[in-house]
Parts: C-alpha cells; structure tokens; sequence
C-alpha cells in the first residue's frame, strides 16, 4: 500500500489525503452513519488527473470509489475492501451552455442548484430534480430522477453524452450534441445508471428545457389513496402534460405540517405542477379540476406566485426530514418500488396492510405519476425483532412490486443495499450484466461490493 | 454447410428455406437493389424457435442476419458472408396493450401502422414514425426516429424492455414495465440502436401516447432556410410543444408538388403541427405564427380535419419518392447527418454550395427540430466520375457535420455503409464498443460486416 500511495501522489501531486475524517466522511452516505473507509481520497481538478489516478489504481489492483456529494442512499460510496475515494467536487467547472441548442457540458462535481443558478437568466433549466442537491456526475451515476421526471424523463433521456475514465484509465467521450443518433452503441446510456462499476464519470453533455412561460402548482387533499391515484391516471390519459404529481399519504402531511408549519388537510394528498403558456395552463388546470372533482377531491389551494411554489415545493422535498421527526433516533429504512400505475393502488395498500399487520410505522410518499413511491419504515435499531420486522416488510414489498412487473429500485440504484434483489428482478439478464463488467473492468477495481453479489 | 441446415431443419421445421428468390429478397433493402445473399432464410414464430436456431448457427459459427421489412437503408439487413437470415416478420402478435399504464408489449414483426390501426380506439398511440411501415424489431435495431422524435422522442426514449435471444441462444428479458427504473445496466438502451450486431430481439415493451385531443397541421413557406430555420430555434426557446416540424427545401417542395398535385410555393418551407388540448393548440398556434411573420414566413396552409392531416403527411411522406421522379434511372445516396440546430442553417447552406459547386442535383428535406436532414444526392451510376463526385460530397458532408459537433447518423444507422465514419466520429469509444462486441459474441457471428470495419 505504501508504494501504491506513493505513485499516487506522484501521479497527482497534492490531491491524495490519508486523512481519517476525510476517509470518514468519504465512506458512508445520506442515509447511513457507519461507514466503510476508503484508505485514501483523492480531489482531482481534471480528467486527465482522474486518468493518471486510476492508472495508478489499475496497476495496484486498488478499489476505485467515485464520490460526488454524498448524497446517494444505497451506499453506493462506500468502500468495503478499501482502495480510492476519487472525490469529483472540485470538478465544478460548467464548460459551455447554449439556451439555443438546449443542451450544456459540465464538469461531474457542479451540482443541480449550481447549474441551474447559472442557467437562469438564460431562459432555460435542467429539469431533473432528485431532491437533494447532488452533483450531476453522481445523479448520473444513479440514473437520479424525482418529481419532475414525469414531464421532463429522468437521468437515462437528458444525458447526451459523457467523458468516461475507463478501469484502465483511457479517456473516452460517448454520444455527442446532436439531439439523436443512431452511430453505434449507446455507450451513453450504458454509463448512465453503472454506480461507478465501469468507470470515472467526469463530464456530462445534458438536455436543457426552456423555462415555461407560466407555472402553477396546487395542493389538493383526496378522500382515499386510491381515488389520488384514479386521478393521476385519467389526467395522463387526457393527455395533460402534468409537470410533477406527487403523492402523500395522511401520516406524511402531517408530518409536512408539523414541520413546516403549513395546514394542509391531514388526507391523501397531490402535490401537482403545470407547466407551459398562460392559456394552455389555465386548460390543464381546468381540466385537472373536472377530474379531481369526480373523484372526491378536496380544495385546491394554489401557488402562482414564485415564493408561493418554493414554499410548496420546499415542503414536499423536506417531507423525509420532517418525517424523520415522527420518530427521533429511530433507524429508517427508505424503500424505493415503482410498479406501473395501474397497479401502484393495490401496492401502496397491500404494502400499508402489511406495514400495519406489523406494527409499524412507515409514512409513505411517492413520485405517483411514474409509479414510483417511498414507504419510509421506522424501526428501533436496538430492538432486534424489529429492525429484522422491518426488513421483512421491504423484502415484501419488494417481491410484491416485481409480481406488479414493477422494479425493486425505481430511482436510488441498487448499490450494496439492494443487490439481492437485482437477479430476483432481471433473472438470466443478470449474467449478460457481469458480462459486460467483467470485460469493462477483468480485475474487479471499479466500485467492488456494488450492485452484483 | 448441409449439416447446419439439417440441424436448421430439425431445430424449427417447416421453418427454413433456401428458395433463391427468397433469399434474394432478404439479401437487399430499401436502398440498393444489388442482394449480398444469405444461405438461407428462418421464418420462427416464436422466441424460443429464434433461440433453437440461433443455437445451432452457433454451433457452426454461421452468420446470423435478423431482418423484419426490409426497409431500413444502410445494408443492415444484406449477408456479405452468407449464413441465415431470420425473417421475424411472422411474429406478429401484440401481446399486451394497456390504456391506462400507457404501454403495450409487441412481437418483433409488428408493423408500426399495424399497432396504431390496433391502438386507435383505446385513445393512445405509438408515435415513433421514420415514414417506412417498418417492424417494430427493426425500428428497435436501427434506433429509429422520424417526424415525431422532436416531440415524443426516438425509440431510445420509447422502448421500455425487450426479449432478446443472446448469441449463444439464451433468451434474456431486459427492462420492464416499470415507467423508470435504476436496477442494473441498461440493457435495453444497449440493444436499441445494436443493428443486429448483439443478439436477435424477439419482443418489445412499448411506450405509449395519449393520442391528443386536437391536431392541428400547417404548411408554411419561408424566403430562405435559414429564417425557416431560425423560426424552428425561437420556437424551442418560447417552449412551444411542436409535435412535428419538418423541412423541405424548394426542390423538395417542387417535387412533392409534382408528385402529389399540391400547389405549394417552392421556396424553402415547414410542415409544422401542434398537439394538445384546444385552447393550448390555439396557443401554441398563435405564437407559432408570431415567430414565422417575425422571419417573413408566408401564408399559412392549414389541415385540420384528420383526412386533410393525412394528405398533408402523405405528401411530407412521400417527398422521397417524389424527388426519385426527379431524374428517374439515377442511382441516389441518401445522408443522414445531425447537427446541434444552431449549426443546421450553416451545415445545409455550405452543403448546398458544395453540391452545386460539383453539379449535382440533391433536394435536401430533413427533421429540422432534432437538426437531422436528409440531402438526397444524385449521380449517373453508369458514370463513374459523377458517382465519385458524389461519394466525395457526401464524404465531405459528414466531416462537416461532425466538425459542428454532430453524428454522421441521425435515425439511419452505421450498417455496412457508414462504417468508416464510426472511429471517426468516437474515437477510442469505439474501441470500448469493441470489446462490448467482442465479450456479447465472441465468434463474431452476429450480423457481421456491420457497424464495424
């Protein structure tokens, strides 16, 4: 190891650090406190530092773990078996930007509120919004999505094209900046989505969005979580262009409430944005209304002004926070299914019957409109027989929303957490998976413990 | 060779033949009238007879060549070494369609115009479109777009997951049902765009569309290109939805009146059509034509009634065979490039000069939302300076494109054809394709002589 930290350092002089609260820091992740230490991190300022780095690693067999900000769920930084922590933050250059062909370069380390701070006087937006404000080099490792993906996709259809480090410390550009292709493999897409297993992420060609010309976002309560579901369905198969619909349940506005201060009615709510010219709003917005009023909704109360909808907004991304709040010290597990939505009713039910049979308590809110929600299950780590209660409620879960054609990870990725469950959901596609990871990466350094056993 | 086509036969009987007319047929494509035979031909009926001849083609290394119509325009379908074509045009099932999660799951010989006569009265439908009535496993393999990409996105965006017989004749299933997921690789994006080149897809989980409420379409004429494209670019910055918006230049336009009876003005102009709810479409209209008056746009044609549309798209449709009446007996090389539309008004303009310059004759029409044009050159094939003259433009125009940032194909694909543009375009990335290749199907027998040199 000495050897290989010494070359490292050669190679990248003034970027390795050994030390034990970066390591710290650099091994565990948003949601778990104990972490697997890297043996040292790295904080390069190029892809061509990150290329002599993992050569470095390459020749040493040693782990490589990219990093952004920390901000993923599934453990998906730490590092097991030791080895490297490339750090990216420091990439945070924005390279070029054009609101007329829509798109930007960046570098891995700029993050989403960065990037759009920067757009904004511009007219235009990077729409995908995980919540958090993670670095678009690890929402692109992830394949991050969130509210707005119901408008404006995810991760996987505003990424155009990447600059790779390979495990063998190549450097590699994928698709491009035209709006499509069909020249040759969808490396691009490959990428997207790999957790670090293939390799160093450093620059992301992304879609931009013009910014509309008018917003309105409403909160409207719902006698039953079916009936919200009802609505979404027959709002998309209107045709309106919803550009989020968010669902919370009863124990979550609550939640909401208490932590933000807000008064919402404590029943299964949508939280719902419309997005495009004044007149075409204000058709949605009617539209939407006939819809809500068939299925029993409640008042809408409305948001137009623009610190009117960060307030609203901000309550709904704080809603695992203050959830957090039912239960203080409590472990949580946060589970992530997506199921298509004419089954996400029986799903969140069932899954709610099941949570109740065992006593516990899980709020549950969800990105509705792609079908994907978050039961967050509270359980006492001291207690044995309930942490393991609680594990087997997301392994039902989990098995139920396959059985639904679902999947076990709609937007966290699979990291360490949910590789179990990976061969469980793709079957003998798995194996064409290690395939292609043995032959990207033979010796096994690209982020080892995640997404295969 | 009689062994493997016993074995063939005893794999899928009744299945294989080695009629030359047959194998004729599925030797050429919709581009190049001169076949590159294969031994034989494979009509399967289901994925598991695809997976016990493509078992025994391994067995004895022989090339396989999936083949849906026929209608794809790079070779991709042609046998340089022989071996099997696999027509897959009689799986042809839809095998699930669902309104209310918006996607349906098709055998790969399903046509597109098939599914849409199926999907109409359930209120959505597939948009994807390259004009061709080609099968859904083909439009798969090419990554096909056309004149709805702009607003409902390629089969890159469309395709959900897949049924694929793997090279050694495994059959995998990729994706799912879920609207987003982040469990594993995206072997889905992997094998859209694959050409045949990975594996043989079986089946296809679709998205679908709502269809919209109200269509309206519009033909309109510009003085020049470039304020016709100029419009296009103001439209995306105000976020007007646009569904379809096409180019045609004037000898375009002029041949689509010939060919059609229309009475077009034969300047450069744009087929234009919006989607939405009525006050939303009015919207998007009345800002469209505040865009085309502001660039000296002409009269507006409008189609609003479904057999207007029709005709209207007809005539879009049919521009290629309009121009083929343009000089008839003469061999023609359709280009395929994309570029960022910033860049789309100079790529056509120094195109243009360089065509005339040469002396040939080459209407140019294109998917000018996505920036992808298509320049139909023509030359005398019995003269051979003239077909240099036009390979050497056409040389010329994917080194231009590809110097703005562009791909040298939008919706075509590499095939046999546009191989020796592939490293030019990526790079060392095309070495990592390489291995991916080579680690899927390491004796090569996967449509070979495509994609790569």
């Amino acid at each position: 190891m000495a050897n290989w930290l010494d070359n490292l350092r050669a190679a990248a002089p003034g970027r390795i650090t050994t030390s034990m609260a970066e390591r710290t820091q650099h091994g565990r992740d948003a949601a778990h406190d104990e972490p697997q230490l890297p043996d040292a991190v790295a904080y390069p300022l190029t892809t061509e530092e990150v290329a002599a780095i993992v050569r470095v690693c390459a020749e040493y067999r040693q782990p490589i773990i990219p990093f952004g900000v920390g901000t993923s769920l599934e453990r998906q930084v730490s590092a097991p078996l030791g080895g490297l922590s490339i750090d990216l933050s420091r990439m945070d250059r924005i390279l070029e930007a054009s609101a007329e062909d829509m798109d930007a370069r960046v570098e891995a380390g700029v993050t989403r509120e960065r990037l759009n701070a920067e757009l904004r006087t511009q007219g235009v937006f990077f729409p995908v919004d995980p919540g958090a404000n993670a670095t678009l080099g690890g929402m692109t490792a992830t394949r991050a999505s969130g509210t707005n993906a119901v408008r404006y996709g995810t991760m996987r259809t505003n990424v155009m094209g990447l600059t790779v480090v390979t495990p063998r410390g190549e450097v590699i550009r994928t698709g491009g900046r035209a709006r499509k292709s069909s020249a040759g493999y969808d490396l691009t897409g490959l990428y997207v989505g790999s957790e670090g297993t293939l390799g160093v992420i450093t620059e992301i060609q992304l879609r931009l969005h013009p910014l509309p010309e008018r917003f309105a976002a409403a909160v409207v309560p719902f006698p039953t979580l079916r009936t919200a579901i009802e609505s979404v369905i027959a709002a998309f198969q209107l045709g309106i262009p919803v550009a989020r619909i968010e669902l919370l349940d009863e124990t979550s506005v609550s939640a909401v409430n208490r932590h933000s201060g807000t008064a919402y009615a404590e029943s299964p709510t949508l939280f719902i944005e419309f997005h495009g010219g004044p007149a075409g709003v204000d058709e949605q917005v009617a539209q939407f209304r006939e819809i809500a009023a068939a299925n029993g909704g409640g008042e809408f109360a409305w948001a137009e002004r623009p610190e009117d909808r960060s307030r609203l907004w901000k309550a709904r991304h704080e809603a695992f926070w203050a959830a957090k709040e039912l239960r203080p010290g409590a472990g949580i597990l946060t589970t992530d299914v997506c199921v298509p939505i004419s089954r996400l009713a029986d799903c969140i039910l069932e899954t709610r019957a099941d949570l109740e049979q065992r006593g516990l308590l899980a709020p549950i809110l969800g990105h509705v409109g792609d079908g994907n929600f978050h039961a967050m299950i509270f359980f006492d780590p001291t207690d044995g027989r309930e942490a393991t209660s609680a594990q087997d409620a997301h392994d039902a879960l989990i098995r139920r929303a396959l059985a639904m054609g679902g999947t076990c990870t709609g937007e966290h990725g699979i990291g360490a957490g949910k590789r179990q469950y990976l061969a469980l959901e793709h079957g003998p596609a798995v194996d064409t998976m290690r395939q292609l990871k043995t032959a990207f990466d033979p010796d096994g350094i690209m982020n080892p413990g995640k997404m295969f056993l």
